[in-house]
């Protein structure tokens, strides 16, 4: 099966590059809403998921014996830009069960905010493992060990309480089984399983309005929903698709991506959950998708559609600032 | 026409992305070898045809009239990484017309080389032009400017000398019509104009055989080749593919990487030149397609194939250095 282009992006008055891509809208039925290209293959959501990741963190009551903040479960849910914001985050997790940068086994890198990146080379310090995006996630899944009672220095194995914990929770949410064949490693080296589309959106959709949840996961979710509409800068930073969402619909869209043309999102209002995969892994493809559909199913109030509207046609300008050409979504998007 | 899957990303067993694409591979009489995908629809070839642009800088006598360097030459055919050495090297030539930086209209980028970024940072210095991975193409503009008698000011105009003789050394070169509906701005400003791939193909198989030029032009071609073939390093930097190929195989391959997915080659002695471009404009994927091409036509020896391999299949690794995937070319690729 071809999937269909979904995004175009030109140059002057010519196409010049082209993404494909499949998605799906579900309700938490999983009722299809929406059903465009291959939703049945197996797809990593890789960093889509880390609010799903994080649930166990709360249902587990290590969330409240450790005393996270709204920002600190916002950050366990985030692909964050390395700001020192988001490194002190980080930190303040890691100090609250006695344990520092040592314990992250997520690997180092820059920040992904070029002027935090500026700031760090300036000061001559090396970027360390709280600068990595998945920082916050792994300071949870520290936080979650020791609330399980188990070492901590295991916690990326497959077979580590955290990750046993983690992947049931997405097989139950999402309703997909994980099996080893279709598990791979991710950037910052926890097991990733790959999961048909339509179950992505499924998980997402029950995140969004807790119907098919266990009472327990149901309030987890929504506190993490909260956390994170109340903190959308520690969900990713200044100048993100996900944080500038947010922060413009609050509550209204919980929407995360995931490295290789993966966003996940949900629409609690209307019901639905929403999955994202460009299949050449184009992030900015990934993100015209994701806001096309949130004007298409949002249920958008006028004032609301002007404040997303840039994110569905993002201008594209070169070195000089000249506006060279934009992205746009294709008609079988935009309904 | 839907274009096919040129090369799969895998992470553990499973395809994690796909990306499509387009290639012509053509004799210099235009005769096709492969052709995959539309080979028929304009494409933007950005910085990969650098080397078509410089051509006047010689015809002309520019070259010899200001003692350019055969670095100086392979910086006008390079994107480079903004390396302390490319810097200079831009620098030296405006400094030949009597010129500095404030003459670049290309804007200002950081260094793409990371550890150059880093050294810049450090000693509080803003990136400026010079570093524009495209500034030795702009310092060759402004010497052909120089040569023509023309104001250099306007160089980026399409209607200035410059301009004018670059378009149409590029229709003779292609054998294409450049159309004004076919045109864009490239990201450092100069007018750019989309040609069908068979075209850009027979562009660059003429551009290293001289078959189908005019003397004086085919000579033009073989000393700029020569320049790059001699100093790779000054065509892209350190740890880039065209360095790293043209190290490896010297004047028996020359390759230009152009954004958006686009790559043209030649090999001279196999009397061919290559257009690739990845549809969804995926870098990553037209440096893998290049390979296999280099791979399959370049007629290497075992040592010579030994040593490009880990360029066809490379493996991919996360922060902490575990492999946890490849990109591979697919069968049709290979041949």
């Amino acid at each position: 099966m071809t999937d269909p282009v979904l995004v175009e992006v030109l140059r002057g008055a010519v196409v010049e590059s082209r993404h494909r891509g499949a998605v799906a809208v579900v309700d938490a039925d999983g009722a299809s809403v929406l059903a465009l290209g291959d939703i049945d293959r197996p797809v990593f959501p890789r960093s889509a998921v880390k609010a799903l990741q994080a649930l166990r963190l709360i249902e587990t009551g290590a969330a409240d014996r450790y005393g996270l903040t709204d920002q600190e479960l916002a950050l366990a849910c985030a692909s964050h830009n390395g700001e020192p914001g988001h490194v002190a985050t980080a930190q303040a997790m890691l100090a609250r069960i006695g344990l520092d940068a040592t314990a992250l086994r997520c690997g180092a890198h820059p920040p992904m905010h070029m002027p935090s990146l500026v700031a760090l080379c300036r000061a001559g310090v090396e970027p360390s493992a709280l600068h990595n995006n998945c920082s916050g996630k792994h300071a949870g899944f520290l936080c979650l060990a020791c609330a399980l009672g188990a070492d901590p220095r295991g916690y990326l194995e497959p077979d580590h309480p955290v990750q046993r914990e983690v992947k049931a929770t997405i097989e139950s949410v999402t309703g997909a089984t994980l099996g080893d064949d279709c598990r791979g490693v991710d950037g910052c080296s926890v097991p990733t399983w790959a999961v048909p589309l339509k179950h992505l959106a499924l998980g997402f959709a029950r995140l969004g309005t807790g119907h098919g949840l266990a009472p327990e996961r149901a309030k987890a979710a929504a506190r993490l929903r909260a956390a994170c509409a109340t903190h959308p800068w520690h969900v990713a930073g200044t100048g993100r698709f996900c944080t500038e969402v947010m922060q413009r619909l609050g509550a209204r869209a919980f929407v995360k991506v995931g490295a290789e043309g993966v966003y996940l999102g949900t629409l609690p209002e209307a019901g639905l959950g929403i999955a994202v995969k460009c299949d050449d892994g184009g992030a900015r493809a990934a993100e015209v998708v994701m806001a096309a559909l949130i004007m298409r199913f949002g249920k958008l109030s006028e004032a609301e559609r002007a404040a997303v509207d840039h994110l569905v046609r993002p201008t594209l300008r070169n070195w000089n600032g000249i506006a060279i050409g934009a992205l746009r979504p294709t008609a079988i998007l935009v309904g």
